[in-house]
């Protein structure tokens, strides 16, 4: 049992914090002898990177991922690789002033609960760099799921802002600054954007993550249920609220006829289902049909505007946060996002081999 | 690692199957001498218990429970406690005529491609029954909490039909077969599921729970999150498809002024905080606020009107079900949500003493 | 985590008391569509089962397992498979005398310490009737082993009468009532236990346990050795104050030169090592070759001679134990240590073929 | 799970190899606001560091620990502590001419079949060096332990030369480069130990832990025993065969009698025990004594005179091995085993107080 570990057999352990000298993760399990690279690795902690555009927090950091234990001459070995990644830009003055007071929205009011101590500086443990290694450690997930599975996301809403489904196109995904599948949105999006970082204000998001290619059988009763990990894992990524499968909350408007996804025979004689509803998953286990998750995230709780807050020695004060920060951290969640869904399927692939063979 | 256990210092391992001759569960790691009789468990069973209404299963299951390990004089040992439900009203024959039918929406399908077995009688593991252990769990784990902490669930919204807040009445939800806390809402679901149950089809629903009185400081950075690991309580549950905290997918519309839960200091120097969008829990801990949790469920899967599937065989056919089924599965998933609740809270209190003291 | 469960993927959770209606466990993690049935378990328990000849206690258990649920048609589903068995010959009124005070080298201090509730009446859940669970669960991990891998045990040392190895022969040891590989040795026990048993006196043992056909690659580094989870199982065992592998204590006398496992290739191609020293495991991992396990068991604490002990209300005191017990446990202790290295190698079987496919 | 991770709330994970630039550790789990610097966990590394005398291997390493996360202002954090040592002296060159030939004795056979790929440089993570991240693991164990319990070593035999008792002396341990708590014995494995050193050969060896101040009441049934945990502890070390707690595997040939550990009340009113027999644990729990455990440490395996071995190609071959390695391995594995032990009781503290408050 480790609070800081996620996985049953792809196990992974972070460590690190904000403002210390790096942050990494240990991931143990992976079978041996899978080719891997620290360019595959940093292909995807690059999307996750801040400061790409003018939308996100604008915190240098270059990111990079280094593979010092678990690999030899290029392939796993099949014992625990261990990634590190160099804090660069932490800047802790630009904390100082919020020292004794607790951010609301953020976790400083419960870890100073909890632990009895405060790290001011950016969250600690709680800062959503952490998310890094979870993105690093989704490329090795990658790895050991194989080219057959494919796993991508989307940001599908901001603020009140939700996507036209029937314009949905994943070639558009990447020429946006926001992840978003819809062109049209895209333009709003950046207007209204723009609003809010100007303001100092934030918005909500949610983001839509899908893996195709999933083989059937993943996942396992009952409380190893495939959505049940996928739950905790995507509510495990900070500011997240909430984490939906396949028709999710709508399915409570649904009726049973409209629910059920009806099953063919197509004509290589396999099963067919002719709606996904279930967004992938029956019973814990996976169909074979896409795995379709969506999860919200919550505001940025670092805005301009001043807010009522209470000191560590007791007082009421008010607290205006002028550090960097993404006006939206559902921009970066994307690719958090997905990196969670290949850990738990990757988990989930060498559990089912274990039991099933 | 196990499929069949939920919890890791407040463990439950549950077994069986809808038509066997029993189910039960293990618990584990109860803290010795807590008073405990069987009535009390029973209390909560009740409140699951099919056949109480005709807005359930017609199944006549008196699900009455027996403690048979681990107490000892009426108190816990600290050692396992084991208990056990007889299943009394299998009518297994009710099944045979889809025996080689995979019924859409449930499992049967992916338990039969991950195990290559199929046990056509009511879902054998996947069986909904299996909710009674977690109902009979969580009235362990609600001793584990002591009297501080209540914890109590309500129907919020049933098919499209969603309760109006400001009428919210705890009082009413015993009061009516639905758990629900607005009377008037109560009356229209009614007569709506009347209409349901007699055309044969099937409706989805969202629970609420809500605990009050969690101690500030329960749950852990960062895959040992509160929230994470109440997500995956919930979306263990069978049928359930989406998990929300606090605000949940609506934060996702917040701005970041909109989301602050201000705080305060009370007359008494406790901390206060003005609005409760975070749901209790910030940065995975708990806040001392109410502990506030959603969880859709979809319509149930078993209804009259015949739809496409396909046969263990291979061939496209279709199939109704005429067995005893709830119009709406949500009812007594109110019950199996609070004892999830229970249990997690329950695990993150012995697990927060054991770090913190 | 559980205190009472062991193994991470071929996982056994027991329960029960000596005392109680019935003792059981639940295993988690069984591959699907293994044939199984009660007659198979059964024949393992039969080994174990008191009251067989007049060297065990004369209690009156016929141990009779029941398969309640996991097992469909005659084969594992794949969920978990329950286990009962009985209690039948409790006489509970046999312990009513020592009700208040400890039996020293037993559980009962510890316990009260621990728990504060003392279970007197045969040692509640320290009682070694909970063995009977490993070995029914031992017998279920065989069929996931397959007919390649074979696991026997045989009792090596009875207080200080020691086997003769030249004289080992494996078809004697089921026709002498000590598990006795040397028919020489059976006969000395024989005589010297009539005497240990009619004095109200016990003695201790050693028991090797030694499967053949494991394959090599089993195990894993780091805190995953087959070894380290091998040393656990045994130890778990009650009585055990000692384990070893392969030359174990013994190779602390040795050179390097006389310690080294040679190898070679035989005429197949295959690789032969021309000792076993290391008792077929290297770095935690399977060689191929025999895994030999040896573990001492203390003398039975319940004796008749009067010793010093004090009561739960802190008043010196003498005890002397007249209820029913085994003058040396070792005997009994040997299908105990076969079950738990059958559910080792089960377990790590799996959680290779997990990583390694 | 994880097999290079150990302990379940108290839980450390290791990571490195011996030729790779560093190795390191994850402790989680650990209670907050306890002090902690870097120069109390070097004090036990300086204690297994190789090359202080002339009977270990010569490799130069500094073995200097840094604390790069989980501490905060001199105190732990309650987050993740990550511990890291560079590796300074690997020269590989060493290795070059054995890069094709299994060592006798050594995990590199065992590894290329599970993994099928082989760092022949130094036994890549099989290597004994991951256990300075054990002893640096320890010393934070020890913290959460607190000044009330005292965890000390000992070397008790070597090859075939066994400490006299009735001499021992701790404060002679730290007087001789061999941890010897007889001073006569120190001087016969001095001259004993030079021979085997200088004709390139080795030797077995005994070591003894004792934790004093352990309180009563830390263990747990069934699989959770307390000695059940120590023993996969020590076997989990590099090169240990055997495992005993107390009287171990003389128990076998004791008498009930004289096994049972009497008891009385001091003239505080506590309970004493009259011997310790059982090592300090009963029925898995701690009894408040000392807890006393031995390991075998089998002959190093690296030793100059020409043995038979094959290679990865399956040719027959000899192999002398003239790097630097330890004639006797059991003079540093004292440290490891009291940190180990370290390790086992503060995580059983730690689930103790969860449990039992």
């Amino acid at each position: 049992m480790s609070s800081n570990s996620f996985g049953h057999l792809f196990r992974v352990t972070t460590w690190g914090e904000s403002h210390g000298a790096a942050i990494g993760c240990v991931i143990d399990g992976v079978p041996p002898r899978l080719p891997i690279a620290e360019p595959e690795i940093q292909h995807y902690l690059d999307q996750r990177r801040p400061g790409q555009s003018r939308f996100t927090t604008q915190r240098r950091e270059p990111d990079s991922v280094r593979i010092t234990s678990g690999v030899f001459e290029g392939v796993t070995r099949g014992t625990p690789i261990r990634l590190i990644i160099d804090n660069v830009d932490q800047r802790s003055k630009d904390y100082s002033e919020i020292k004794e007071k607790f951010r609301p929205g953020h976790a400083d009011y419960t870890y100073w609960q909890k632990y009895g101590i405060r790290d001011y500086r950016g969250g600690g443990r709680s800062s959503a760099r952490e998310t890094a290694m979870r993105v690093a450690a989704g490329a090795v997930a990658r790895k050991v799921l194989g080219d057959g599975v494919s796993i991508r996301g989307a940001l599908v809403q901001v603020g009140d802002k939700v996507i036209d489904r029937s314009k949905w196109d994943w070639d558009e995904v990447p020429r946006n600054p926001f992840w978003c599948p819809d062109v049209d949105m895209a333009g709003q999006w950046e207007t209204y954007l723009d609003q809010v970082r100007k303001s100092g204000s934030s918005t909500g998001a949610v983001i839509e993550v899908v893996a195709s290619g999933v083989p059937v059988g993943l996942g396992a009763p009952i409380y190893g249920k495939l959505d049940s990990d996928i739950a905790a894992a995507m509510m495990s990524i900070n500011a997240v609220k909430g984490v939906e499968i396949g028709a999710g909350f709508d399915a409570a408007s649904l009726s049973g006829e409209d629910n059920a996804d009806e099953m063919r025979i197509d004509n290589s004689g396999a099963v067919r289902f002719l709606s996904n509803a279930a967004g992938g998953v029956l019973g814990g286990i996976s169909t074979g049909q896409d795995v379709v998750v969506r999860f919200a995230v919550k505001p940025t709780s670092s805005i301009l505007a001043p807010h009522k807050t209470v000191t560590t020695g007791g007082e009421e004060t008010e607290i205006s946060t002028k550090g960097r920060h993404d006006p939206c951290v559902g921009i970066r969640a994307v690719p958090v996002g997905e990196a969670m869904l290949a850990c738990v399927l990757a988990d989930h692939l060498l559990r089912h081999r274990a039991q099933c063979g």
